[in-house]
Protein backbone atom coordinates (compact mmCIF):
# COMPACT_ATOMS: atom_id res chain seq x y z
CA UNK A 1 0.00 0.00 0.00
CA UNK A 2 1.35 3.80 -0.95
CA UNK A 3 1.06 6.30 1.64
CA UNK A 4 0.59 9.50 1.32
CA UNK A 5 -1.14 11.92 3.70
CA UNK A 6 -2.04 15.35 2.61
CA UNK A 7 -2.59 16.89 6.27
CA UNK A 8 -1.37 15.23 9.48
CA UNK A 9 -2.78 16.62 12.95
CA UNK A 10 -0.22 15.45 15.78
CA UNK A 11 -1.75 16.74 18.94
CA UNK A 12 0.69 16.58 21.66
CA UNK A 13 4.18 17.24 20.21
CA UNK A 14 6.50 15.73 22.65
CA UNK A 15 8.61 12.51 21.78
CA UNK A 16 6.21 10.35 20.62
CA UNK A 17 4.30 12.54 18.82
CA UNK A 18 7.02 14.48 17.56
CA UNK A 19 9.33 11.67 16.31
CA UNK A 20 6.28 10.05 14.34
CA UNK A 21 5.92 13.60 12.93
CA UNK A 22 9.48 13.35 11.58
CA UNK A 23 9.80 10.48 10.66
CA UNK A 24 6.92 10.55 8.14
CA UNK A 25 7.96 13.89 6.97
CA UNK A 26 11.68 12.05 6.11
CA UNK A 27 9.73 9.49 4.02
CA UNK A 28 8.41 11.92 2.03
CA UNK A 29 4.49 10.72 2.49
CA UNK A 30 2.97 13.83 4.09
CA UNK A 31 2.16 17.32 2.91
CA UNK A 32 1.20 19.73 5.80
CA UNK A 33 2.16 18.70 10.02
CA UNK A 34 -0.01 20.90 11.98
CA UNK A 35 0.97 20.45 15.61
CA UNK A 36 -1.23 20.83 18.76
CA UNK A 37 -0.62 21.60 22.36
CA UNK A 38 -0.66 23.47 25.49
CA UNK A 39 2.93 24.77 25.44
CA UNK A 40 3.68 27.61 23.08
CA UNK A 41 7.89 27.48 23.91
CA UNK A 42 7.37 23.76 22.93
CA UNK A 43 5.68 24.48 19.69
CA UNK A 44 7.61 27.19 18.28
CA UNK A 45 10.65 25.00 18.63
CA UNK A 46 8.95 22.28 16.73
CA UNK A 47 8.18 24.55 14.27
CA UNK A 48 11.99 26.00 14.02
CA UNK A 49 12.96 22.29 14.17
CA UNK A 50 11.10 21.32 11.19
CA UNK A 51 9.06 19.08 13.36
CA UNK A 52 5.03 20.57 11.93
CA UNK A 53 4.42 23.15 9.98
CA UNK A 54 2.11 25.36 12.13
CA UNK A 55 0.11 24.93 15.21
CA UNK A 56 -3.06 25.92 17.85
CA UNK A 57 -3.35 25.04 21.04
CA UNK A 58 -7.18 24.31 19.68
CA UNK A 59 -7.95 20.58 19.42
CA UNK A 60 -10.95 21.23 17.21
CA UNK A 61 -9.01 23.41 14.80
CA UNK A 62 -5.80 20.83 14.80
CA UNK A 63 -7.75 18.14 13.37
CA UNK A 64 -10.47 20.15 10.73
CA UNK A 65 -9.21 18.98 7.12
CA UNK A 66 -6.65 16.67 8.22
CA UNK A 67 -6.57 13.01 6.96
CA UNK A 68 -4.88 11.81 9.65
CA UNK A 69 -4.88 12.49 13.52
CA UNK A 70 -2.38 11.04 16.09
CA UNK A 71 -3.04 11.65 19.44
CA UNK A 72 -0.29 11.58 21.41
CA UNK A 73 -1.58 13.17 24.99
CA UNK A 74 -1.37 11.70 28.03
CA UNK A 75 -3.86 8.72 28.86
CA UNK A 76 -5.58 11.18 31.24
CA UNK A 77 -6.10 14.27 28.66
CA UNK A 78 -7.46 11.74 25.57
CA UNK A 79 -10.87 11.88 26.65
CA UNK A 80 -11.24 15.60 26.44
CA UNK A 81 -9.19 15.18 23.27
CA UNK A 82 -12.15 12.91 22.01
CA UNK A 83 -14.82 15.45 23.26
CA UNK A 84 -12.91 18.29 21.54
CA UNK A 85 -12.38 16.86 18.01
CA UNK A 86 -15.67 15.04 17.56
CA UNK A 87 -17.64 17.73 15.58
CA UNK A 88 -14.59 18.87 13.61
CA UNK A 89 -12.73 16.03 12.36
CA UNK A 90 -13.28 15.04 8.92
CA UNK A 91 -15.73 12.09 8.43
CA UNK A 92 -13.08 10.07 6.13
CA UNK A 93 -10.26 10.84 8.78
CA UNK A 94 -8.33 7.92 10.17
CA UNK A 95 -7.20 8.42 14.21
CA UNK A 96 -4.71 6.50 16.28
CA UNK A 97 -3.05 7.08 19.14
CA UNK A 98 0.41 6.07 21.24
CA UNK A 99 -1.21 5.64 24.43
CA UNK A 100 0.24 3.28 26.85
CA UNK A 101 -2.83 1.48 27.77
CA UNK A 102 -5.32 0.56 25.54
CA UNK A 103 -8.63 -0.16 27.43
CA UNK A 104 -9.17 3.61 28.92
CA UNK A 105 -8.20 5.11 25.50
CA UNK A 106 -10.88 2.84 23.68
CA UNK A 107 -13.52 3.63 26.67
CA UNK A 108 -12.57 7.33 26.13
CA UNK A 109 -13.85 7.44 22.71
CA UNK A 110 -16.48 5.55 23.56
CA UNK A 111 -18.12 7.22 25.71
CA UNK A 112 -16.93 10.72 24.11
CA UNK A 113 -16.72 10.15 20.69
CA UNK A 114 -18.86 7.13 20.11
CA UNK A 115 -19.70 8.09 16.54
CA UNK A 116 -15.09 8.02 15.50
CA UNK A 117 -14.65 4.31 16.96
CA UNK A 118 -15.13 2.75 13.20
CA UNK A 119 -12.11 5.45 12.34
CA UNK A 120 -10.21 5.08 15.62
CA UNK A 121 -7.53 2.40 15.52
CA UNK A 122 -5.56 2.27 19.55
CA UNK A 123 -2.36 1.63 18.62
CA UNK A 124 1.67 1.64 21.20
CA UNK A 125 4.92 2.11 20.12
CA UNK A 126 6.94 0.24 22.37
CA UNK A 127 9.37 3.10 21.85
CA UNK A 128 11.03 5.82 24.20
CA UNK A 129 13.76 7.90 25.87
CA UNK A 130 14.21 9.35 29.06
CA UNK A 131 13.29 12.77 27.46
CA UNK A 132 10.56 14.35 27.02
CA UNK A 133 9.77 17.62 24.41
CA UNK A 134 9.86 18.30 20.84
CA UNK A 135 13.69 18.37 21.38
CA UNK A 136 14.03 14.64 22.64
CA UNK A 137 11.91 13.80 19.23
CA UNK A 138 13.68 12.00 16.34
CA UNK A 139 12.88 10.45 12.78
CA UNK A 140 14.99 7.00 13.93
CA UNK A 141 13.04 6.31 17.18
CA UNK A 142 10.80 3.84 15.72
CA UNK A 143 12.95 2.10 13.60
CA UNK A 144 13.05 -1.37 13.84
CA UNK A 145 10.83 -1.21 17.14
CA UNK A 146 7.13 -2.84 17.72
CA UNK A 147 3.91 -1.32 17.65
CA UNK A 148 1.13 -3.17 18.89
CA UNK A 149 -2.13 -1.93 16.98
CA UNK A 150 -5.23 -3.42 19.15
CA UNK A 151 -8.07 -3.19 16.37
CA UNK A 152 -11.74 -2.64 17.27
CA UNK A 153 -14.92 -4.74 16.17
CA UNK A 154 -16.24 -1.61 14.49
CA UNK A 155 -12.32 -0.85 12.31
CA UNK A 156 -13.27 -1.82 8.50
CA UNK A 157 -9.65 -4.08 7.72
CA UNK A 158 -8.48 -1.22 5.37
CA UNK A 159 -8.53 0.94 8.20
CA UNK A 160 -6.40 -0.94 10.14
CA UNK A 161 -4.09 -1.94 6.91
CA UNK A 162 -3.91 1.94 6.78
CA UNK A 163 -2.62 2.57 10.05
CA UNK A 164 -0.20 -0.40 9.69
CA UNK A 165 1.14 1.39 6.93
CA UNK A 166 1.65 4.46 8.46
CA UNK A 167 3.85 2.51 11.46
CA UNK A 168 5.87 0.36 8.64
CA UNK A 169 6.65 3.93 6.86
CA UNK A 170 8.29 4.57 10.32
CA UNK A 171 10.28 1.26 9.72
CA UNK A 172 8.00 -0.37 12.79
CA UNK A 173 7.87 -3.75 13.02
CA UNK A 174 3.54 -3.88 13.42
CA UNK A 175 1.61 -6.72 15.62
CA UNK A 176 -2.09 -7.06 16.48
CA UNK A 177 -3.76 -8.20 19.48
CA UNK A 178 -6.69 -7.31 21.34
CA UNK A 179 -7.06 -4.25 24.00
CA UNK A 180 -7.36 -6.84 26.95
CA UNK A 181 -4.39 -8.50 25.70
CA UNK A 182 -2.07 -5.77 25.51
CA UNK A 183 -2.77 -4.15 28.61
CA UNK A 184 -2.72 -7.63 30.10
CA UNK A 185 1.20 -8.17 28.32
CA UNK A 186 1.93 -4.30 29.13
CA UNK A 187 0.95 -4.41 32.50
CA UNK A 188 3.95 -7.38 33.10
CA UNK A 189 6.94 -6.53 31.23
CA UNK A 190 6.51 -2.09 32.02
CA UNK A 191 3.75 -0.98 34.44
CA UNK A 192 4.62 -3.36 36.99
CA UNK A 193 8.48 -3.36 36.87
CA UNK A 194 7.79 0.46 36.85
CA UNK A 195 5.86 0.22 40.20
CA UNK A 196 8.30 -2.13 41.88
CA UNK A 197 11.18 0.82 41.41
CA UNK A 198 9.19 3.42 42.20
CA UNK A 199 8.32 1.65 45.78
CA UNK A 200 11.75 0.26 46.39
CA UNK A 201 13.22 3.89 45.49
CA UNK A 202 10.40 5.79 47.60
CA UNK A 203 11.03 2.74 50.79
CA UNK A 204 14.57 3.32 50.61
CA UNK A 205 14.60 7.13 50.70
CA UNK A 206 12.19 7.04 53.62
CA UNK A 207 14.25 5.15 55.68
CA UNK A 208 16.09 6.60 57.93
CA UNK A 209 19.54 7.61 57.23
CA UNK A 210 19.10 7.45 53.62
CA UNK A 211 21.23 9.34 52.20
CA UNK A 212 23.97 6.81 53.79
CA UNK A 213 22.12 3.94 51.98
CA UNK A 214 22.09 5.78 48.57
CA UNK A 215 25.67 6.36 48.72
CA UNK A 216 26.76 2.73 49.13
CA UNK A 217 24.20 1.76 45.86
CA UNK A 218 26.31 0.18 43.25
CA UNK A 219 25.87 0.01 39.55
CA UNK A 220 23.47 -2.55 39.69
CA UNK A 221 20.96 -0.52 41.77
CA UNK A 222 21.56 2.93 39.15
CA UNK A 223 20.47 0.24 36.47
CA UNK A 224 17.75 -1.25 38.64
CA UNK A 225 16.35 2.09 39.71
CA UNK A 226 16.88 4.19 36.75
CA UNK A 227 12.71 3.62 35.37
CA UNK A 228 12.10 5.12 38.81
CA UNK A 229 13.23 8.16 37.17
CA UNK A 230 10.27 8.25 34.73
CA UNK A 231 7.84 11.23 34.48
CA UNK A 232 5.63 10.71 37.76
CA UNK A 233 2.40 12.50 36.26
CA UNK A 234 2.39 10.06 33.03
CA UNK A 235 2.69 6.89 35.01
CA UNK A 236 -0.01 8.23 37.60
CA UNK A 237 -2.20 8.36 34.69
CA UNK A 238 -0.89 4.74 33.35
CA UNK A 239 -1.81 3.06 36.68
CA UNK A 240 -5.31 4.31 36.74
CA UNK A 241 -5.56 3.45 32.91
CA UNK A 242 -4.56 0.29 33.02
CA UNK A 243 -5.60 -0.38 36.88
CA UNK A 244 -7.61 -3.65 36.00
CA UNK A 245 -4.55 -5.37 34.99
CA UNK A 246 -2.22 -3.65 36.89
CA UNK A 247 -3.42 -3.90 40.38
CA UNK A 248 -4.09 -7.90 40.97
CA UNK A 249 -0.78 -8.34 39.24
CA UNK A 250 0.79 -6.03 41.50
CA UNK A 251 -1.19 -8.06 44.60
CA UNK A 252 0.06 -11.04 43.27
CA UNK A 253 3.85 -9.66 43.06
CA UNK A 254 3.14 -8.68 46.79
CA UNK A 255 2.57 -12.46 47.67
CA UNK A 256 5.80 -13.58 46.41
CA UNK A 257 7.63 -11.13 47.72
CA UNK A 258 5.85 -12.28 51.48
CA UNK A 259 6.81 -16.16 50.34
CA UNK A 260 10.26 -15.22 49.29
CA UNK A 261 10.64 -13.25 52.97
CA UNK A 262 9.61 -16.65 54.71
CA UNK A 263 11.64 -18.78 52.73
CA UNK A 264 15.16 -16.64 53.86
CA UNK A 265 13.66 -16.86 57.12
CA UNK A 266 13.44 -20.57 56.66
CA UNK A 267 16.54 -20.77 55.51
CA UNK A 268 15.65 -22.92 52.99
CA UNK A 269 18.20 -22.68 50.39
CA UNK A 270 17.17 -25.46 47.92
CA UNK A 271 13.74 -23.58 47.37
CA UNK A 272 15.27 -20.26 46.79
CA UNK A 273 18.20 -21.79 44.83
CA UNK A 274 15.16 -23.33 42.44
CA UNK A 275 13.61 -19.69 42.18
CA UNK A 276 16.74 -17.83 41.23
CA UNK A 277 17.81 -20.34 38.72
CA UNK A 278 14.01 -20.29 37.11
CA UNK A 279 14.90 -16.68 36.96
CA UNK A 280 18.70 -16.63 35.42
CA UNK A 281 17.82 -19.08 32.57
CA UNK A 282 14.67 -17.48 31.78
CA UNK A 283 15.95 -13.89 31.78
CA UNK A 284 19.21 -15.03 30.03
CA UNK A 285 16.40 -16.75 27.63
CA UNK A 286 14.12 -14.07 26.52
CA UNK A 287 15.87 -10.82 27.57
CA UNK A 288 19.01 -10.55 26.36
CA UNK A 289 17.62 -11.18 22.62
CA UNK A 290 15.82 -8.03 23.01
CA UNK A 291 16.05 -4.99 20.67
CA UNK B 1 51.72 3.39 55.78
CA UNK B 2 53.85 1.70 53.00
CA UNK B 3 52.94 -2.09 52.11
CA UNK B 4 55.16 -4.92 51.70
CA UNK B 5 53.74 -8.58 51.46
CA UNK B 6 55.86 -11.53 51.24
CA UNK B 7 53.31 -14.06 50.69
CA UNK B 8 49.42 -13.37 50.12
CA UNK B 9 47.25 -16.25 50.23
CA UNK B 10 44.72 -15.94 47.99
CA UNK B 11 41.56 -18.48 48.78
CA UNK B 12 38.84 -18.49 46.13
CA UNK B 13 40.69 -17.18 42.78
CA UNK B 14 37.26 -15.75 40.75
CA UNK B 15 36.89 -12.07 39.82
CA UNK B 16 36.96 -11.07 43.24
CA UNK B 17 40.09 -12.81 44.82
CA UNK B 18 42.16 -12.67 41.05
CA UNK B 19 41.62 -8.93 40.91
CA UNK B 20 43.19 -8.67 44.28
CA UNK B 21 46.13 -10.55 43.48
CA UNK B 22 46.28 -8.62 40.27
CA UNK B 23 45.97 -4.85 41.66
CA UNK B 24 48.52 -5.69 44.08
CA UNK B 25 51.16 -7.39 41.53
CA UNK B 26 50.75 -4.31 39.60
CA UNK B 27 51.07 -1.89 42.32
CA UNK B 28 54.83 -4.12 43.10
CA UNK B 29 53.77 -4.65 46.89
CA UNK B 30 53.69 -8.32 46.92
CA UNK B 31 56.62 -11.37 46.48
CA UNK B 32 54.54 -14.50 46.13
CA UNK B 33 51.20 -15.57 45.27
CA UNK B 34 49.52 -18.58 46.25
CA UNK B 35 46.32 -19.60 44.81
CA UNK B 36 43.69 -22.07 46.65
CA UNK B 37 40.82 -23.42 45.13
CA UNK B 38 38.89 -26.58 44.06
CA UNK B 39 38.72 -25.96 39.82
CA UNK B 40 41.85 -27.33 38.99
CA UNK B 41 41.22 -25.37 34.99
CA UNK B 42 40.81 -22.15 36.77
CA UNK B 43 44.20 -22.37 39.08
CA UNK B 44 45.86 -23.25 35.67
CA UNK B 45 44.39 -20.02 33.93
CA UNK B 46 45.47 -18.10 36.97
CA UNK B 47 49.13 -19.30 36.59
CA UNK B 48 49.44 -18.70 33.27
CA UNK B 49 47.63 -14.96 33.37
CA UNK B 50 50.26 -14.30 35.90
CA UNK B 51 47.80 -13.81 38.67
CA UNK B 52 48.91 -16.18 41.09
CA UNK B 53 52.54 -17.82 41.31
CA UNK B 54 51.42 -21.43 42.47
CA UNK B 55 48.61 -23.37 43.30
CA UNK B 56 46.84 -25.63 45.67
CA UNK B 57 43.39 -27.14 46.64
CA UNK B 58 44.55 -27.21 50.35
CA UNK B 59 43.70 -24.18 52.28
CA UNK B 60 45.87 -25.50 55.56
CA UNK B 61 48.19 -25.67 53.11
CA UNK B 62 48.01 -22.32 50.63
CA UNK B 63 47.95 -20.27 54.36
CA UNK B 64 51.16 -21.82 55.51
CA UNK B 65 53.95 -19.38 55.73
CA UNK B 66 51.80 -16.33 54.33
CA UNK B 67 51.66 -12.99 55.86
CA UNK B 68 48.22 -11.94 54.08
CA UNK B 69 44.99 -13.99 53.41
CA UNK B 70 42.24 -12.96 51.68
CA UNK B 71 39.10 -14.86 51.65
CA UNK B 72 37.64 -14.94 48.28
CA UNK B 73 35.02 -17.94 48.33
CA UNK B 74 31.41 -17.98 48.24
CA UNK B 75 29.80 -17.30 51.57
CA UNK B 76 28.53 -20.39 52.35
CA UNK B 77 31.94 -21.64 52.33
CA UNK B 78 33.40 -19.06 54.79
CA UNK B 79 32.82 -21.49 57.66
CA UNK B 80 35.17 -24.33 56.15
CA UNK B 81 37.69 -22.03 55.26
CA UNK B 82 38.32 -20.59 58.81
CA UNK B 83 38.56 -24.30 60.29
CA UNK B 84 40.18 -25.71 57.53
CA UNK B 85 42.89 -22.68 58.31
CA UNK B 86 42.61 -22.58 61.91
CA UNK B 87 45.85 -24.76 62.63
CA UNK B 88 48.24 -23.95 60.14
CA UNK B 89 48.36 -19.95 59.32
CA UNK B 90 50.63 -18.07 60.96
CA UNK B 91 50.00 -16.41 64.16
CA UNK B 92 51.11 -12.96 62.68
CA UNK B 93 48.89 -13.55 59.63
CA UNK B 94 46.23 -11.00 58.23
CA UNK B 95 43.05 -12.03 57.68
CA UNK B 96 40.71 -10.16 55.23
CA UNK B 97 37.47 -11.47 53.40
CA UNK B 98 35.20 -9.88 50.60
CA UNK B 99 31.79 -11.33 51.56
CA UNK B 100 28.84 -9.64 50.46
CA UNK B 101 27.60 -10.02 53.93
CA UNK B 102 29.50 -9.44 57.24
CA UNK B 103 27.68 -11.16 60.25
CA UNK B 104 27.67 -14.26 59.09
CA UNK B 105 31.39 -14.24 58.41
CA UNK B 106 32.53 -12.83 61.88
CA UNK B 107 30.02 -15.63 63.31
CA UNK B 108 31.98 -18.41 61.09
CA UNK B 109 35.25 -17.09 62.45
CA UNK B 110 33.63 -17.15 65.98
CA UNK B 111 32.86 -20.72 65.78
CA UNK B 112 35.42 -22.33 63.71
CA UNK B 113 38.66 -20.51 64.48
CA UNK B 114 37.70 -18.24 67.57
CA UNK B 115 41.90 -17.26 68.00
CA UNK B 116 41.80 -15.69 64.25
CA UNK B 117 39.04 -13.01 65.39
CA UNK B 118 41.71 -10.53 66.04
CA UNK B 119 43.44 -10.94 62.98
CA UNK B 120 40.35 -10.99 60.79
CA UNK B 121 39.66 -7.64 59.78
CA UNK B 122 36.16 -8.25 57.57
CA UNK B 123 35.52 -6.34 54.61
CA UNK B 124 33.28 -5.86 51.61
CA UNK B 125 34.07 -4.75 48.27
CA UNK B 126 31.89 -2.91 46.52
CA UNK B 127 32.81 -3.92 42.84
CA UNK B 128 31.76 -6.50 40.48
CA UNK B 129 31.15 -7.60 36.70
CA UNK B 130 28.51 -10.20 35.28
CA UNK B 131 31.31 -12.16 34.97
CA UNK B 132 32.77 -14.92 36.94
CA UNK B 133 36.25 -16.56 37.08
CA UNK B 134 39.89 -15.39 37.20
CA UNK B 135 39.56 -14.71 33.36
CA UNK B 136 37.22 -12.35 34.33
CA UNK B 137 39.51 -10.61 36.84
CA UNK B 138 41.72 -7.14 36.06
CA UNK B 139 44.06 -5.08 38.39
CA UNK B 140 41.76 -2.07 37.94
CA UNK B 141 38.44 -3.60 39.31
CA UNK B 142 39.09 -1.76 42.46
CA UNK B 143 39.83 1.87 41.27
CA UNK B 144 37.59 4.31 42.58
CA UNK B 145 35.15 1.71 44.42
CA UNK B 146 34.29 1.70 47.84
CA UNK B 147 35.03 -0.80 50.41
CA UNK B 148 33.43 -1.07 53.41
CA UNK B 149 35.47 -2.89 56.45
CA UNK B 150 33.41 -3.78 59.68
CA UNK B 151 36.03 -3.79 62.39
CA UNK B 152 35.92 -6.19 65.34
CA UNK B 153 36.12 -4.87 69.10
CA UNK B 154 38.98 -7.65 69.04
CA UNK B 155 40.94 -5.72 65.76
CA UNK B 156 43.99 -4.03 67.07
CA UNK B 157 44.07 -0.53 65.12
CA UNK B 158 47.22 -0.97 63.29
CA UNK B 159 45.56 -4.48 62.01
CA UNK B 160 42.96 -2.21 60.82
CA UNK B 161 44.83 -0.06 58.89
CA UNK B 162 46.81 -2.58 57.40
CA UNK B 163 43.54 -3.62 55.61
CA UNK B 164 43.16 0.02 54.84
CA UNK B 165 46.71 0.34 53.16
CA UNK B 166 46.20 -3.38 51.03
CA UNK B 167 42.71 -2.04 49.84
CA UNK B 168 43.74 1.51 48.92
CA UNK B 169 46.65 0.33 47.13
CA UNK B 170 44.32 -1.37 45.00
CA UNK B 171 42.58 2.16 44.47
CA UNK B 172 39.63 1.72 46.54
CA UNK B 173 38.51 4.35 48.69
CA UNK B 174 37.81 2.72 51.90
CA UNK B 175 35.18 3.19 55.01
CA UNK B 176 34.60 1.66 58.04
CA UNK B 177 30.80 0.78 59.77
CA UNK B 178 29.41 -1.69 62.43
CA UNK B 179 29.04 -5.31 61.19
CA UNK B 180 25.19 -5.07 61.65
CA UNK B 181 25.20 -1.67 59.75
CA UNK B 182 26.70 -3.23 56.84
CA UNK B 183 24.29 -5.51 56.83
CA UNK B 184 21.17 -3.44 56.60
CA UNK B 185 22.69 -1.16 54.16
CA UNK B 186 23.71 -4.14 52.17
CA UNK B 187 19.95 -5.59 52.18
CA UNK B 188 18.41 -2.10 51.11
CA UNK B 189 20.97 -1.61 48.06
CA UNK B 190 21.74 -4.76 46.70
CA UNK B 191 19.92 -7.68 48.13
CA UNK B 192 16.50 -6.38 48.34
CA UNK B 193 16.96 -5.15 44.90
CA UNK B 194 18.09 -8.55 43.41
CA UNK B 195 15.19 -10.57 45.90
CA UNK B 196 12.90 -8.37 43.31
CA UNK B 197 14.55 -8.83 40.31
CA UNK B 198 14.41 -12.37 40.54
CA UNK B 199 10.97 -12.69 41.76
CA UNK B 200 9.85 -10.64 39.08
CA UNK B 201 11.77 -12.75 36.21
CA UNK B 202 10.45 -15.78 37.72
CA UNK B 203 6.45 -14.41 38.83
CA UNK B 204 6.29 -13.64 34.58
CA UNK B 205 8.40 -17.13 33.65
CA UNK B 206 5.83 -18.92 35.13
CA UNK B 207 2.69 -17.01 33.62
CA UNK B 208 0.91 -18.56 30.70
CA UNK B 209 2.40 -17.18 27.31
CA UNK B 210 5.56 -16.13 29.36
CA UNK B 211 7.16 -16.36 26.02
CA UNK B 212 5.13 -13.64 24.14
CA UNK B 213 5.37 -11.38 27.47
CA UNK B 214 8.85 -11.39 27.43
CA UNK B 215 8.60 -10.78 23.87
CA UNK B 216 7.03 -7.56 24.34
CA UNK B 217 9.34 -6.15 26.98
CA UNK B 218 11.32 -3.12 25.84
CA UNK B 219 14.88 -1.71 26.79
CA UNK B 220 13.62 -0.89 30.50
CA UNK B 221 12.77 -3.57 31.24
CA UNK B 222 15.74 -5.32 30.04
CA UNK B 223 17.81 -3.16 32.20
CA UNK B 224 15.68 -3.69 34.81
CA UNK B 225 15.90 -7.57 35.11
CA UNK B 226 19.74 -7.57 34.68
CA UNK B 227 20.76 -8.53 38.23
CA UNK B 228 18.17 -11.36 37.71
CA UNK B 229 21.03 -13.14 35.77
CA UNK B 230 23.32 -13.26 38.63
CA UNK B 231 24.57 -16.32 39.99
CA UNK B 232 22.14 -18.31 41.55
CA UNK B 233 24.58 -20.23 44.42
CA UNK B 234 25.97 -16.65 45.20
CA UNK B 235 22.81 -15.23 45.64
CA UNK B 236 21.01 -18.24 47.85
CA UNK B 237 24.22 -17.85 50.13
CA UNK B 238 23.51 -14.25 50.29
CA UNK B 239 20.11 -14.39 50.95
CA UNK B 240 20.69 -17.18 54.08
CA UNK B 241 23.96 -15.49 55.44
CA UNK B 242 22.21 -11.87 55.03
CA UNK B 243 18.30 -13.45 56.45
CA UNK B 244 18.17 -11.25 60.09
CA UNK B 245 18.44 -8.47 57.84
CA UNK B 246 17.00 -9.09 54.42
CA UNK B 247 13.72 -10.89 55.70
CA UNK B 248 12.03 -8.33 57.63
CA UNK B 249 12.60 -5.76 54.49
CA UNK B 250 11.25 -7.79 51.71
CA UNK B 251 8.67 -8.24 53.78
CA UNK B 252 7.79 -4.49 54.24
CA UNK B 253 9.01 -4.27 50.81
CA UNK B 254 5.75 -7.01 50.14
CA UNK B 255 3.33 -4.34 52.49
CA UNK B 256 4.08 -1.70 49.95
CA UNK B 257 3.71 -3.52 46.79
CA UNK B 258 0.23 -4.31 48.37
CA UNK B 259 -0.66 -1.02 49.55
CA UNK B 260 0.50 0.55 45.53
CA UNK B 261 -2.06 -2.46 44.07
CA UNK B 262 -4.69 -0.43 46.72
CA UNK B 263 -3.65 2.87 46.12
CA UNK B 264 -4.06 1.59 42.31
CA UNK B 265 -7.39 0.00 42.85
CA UNK B 266 -9.16 2.88 44.04
CA UNK B 267 -7.46 5.45 41.48
CA UNK B 268 -6.10 7.55 44.06
CA UNK B 269 -4.44 9.53 41.96
CA UNK B 270 -3.04 12.25 43.94
CA UNK B 271 -1.49 9.92 46.70
CA UNK B 272 0.49 7.80 43.35
CA UNK B 273 1.59 10.90 42.51
CA UNK B 274 2.69 12.15 45.75
CA UNK B 275 4.71 8.41 45.90
CA UNK B 276 6.30 8.75 42.19
CA UNK B 277 6.94 12.34 43.04
CA UNK B 278 9.09 11.35 46.23
CA UNK B 279 10.88 8.55 44.13
CA UNK B 280 12.07 9.90 41.17
CA UNK B 281 13.43 13.32 43.60
CA UNK B 282 15.45 10.95 45.59
CA UNK B 283 16.37 9.02 42.19
CA UNK B 284 17.59 11.64 40.29
CA UNK B 285 19.40 13.33 43.52
CA UNK B 286 21.13 10.55 44.99
CA UNK B 287 22.11 7.67 42.12
CA UNK B 288 22.80 9.58 39.51
CA UNK B 289 25.85 11.14 40.69
CA UNK B 290 26.77 7.28 41.48
CA UNK B 291 29.78 5.90 40.66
Amino acid sequence: MSLSIDRLAVVGVGLIGGSLARALRAAGVVGEIVGCGRGRDNLEQAIELGVIDRYTHDIADAVRGADVVFLAVPLGAMRRAFDAMRDTVSVDALITDGGSAKGSVVADCREAAPALLSRFVPGHPIAGTENNGVAASFAELYQNRRVILTPLAENPADTVDRVRTIWETCGARVTEMSVEHHDEVLAATSHLPHMLAFGLVDMLARMKENDEIFRYAAGGFRDFTRIASSNPVMWRDICIANRDALSPMLAAFAGEMAELSRLIADGDGDELLRIFERAKASRDRYVDGLK
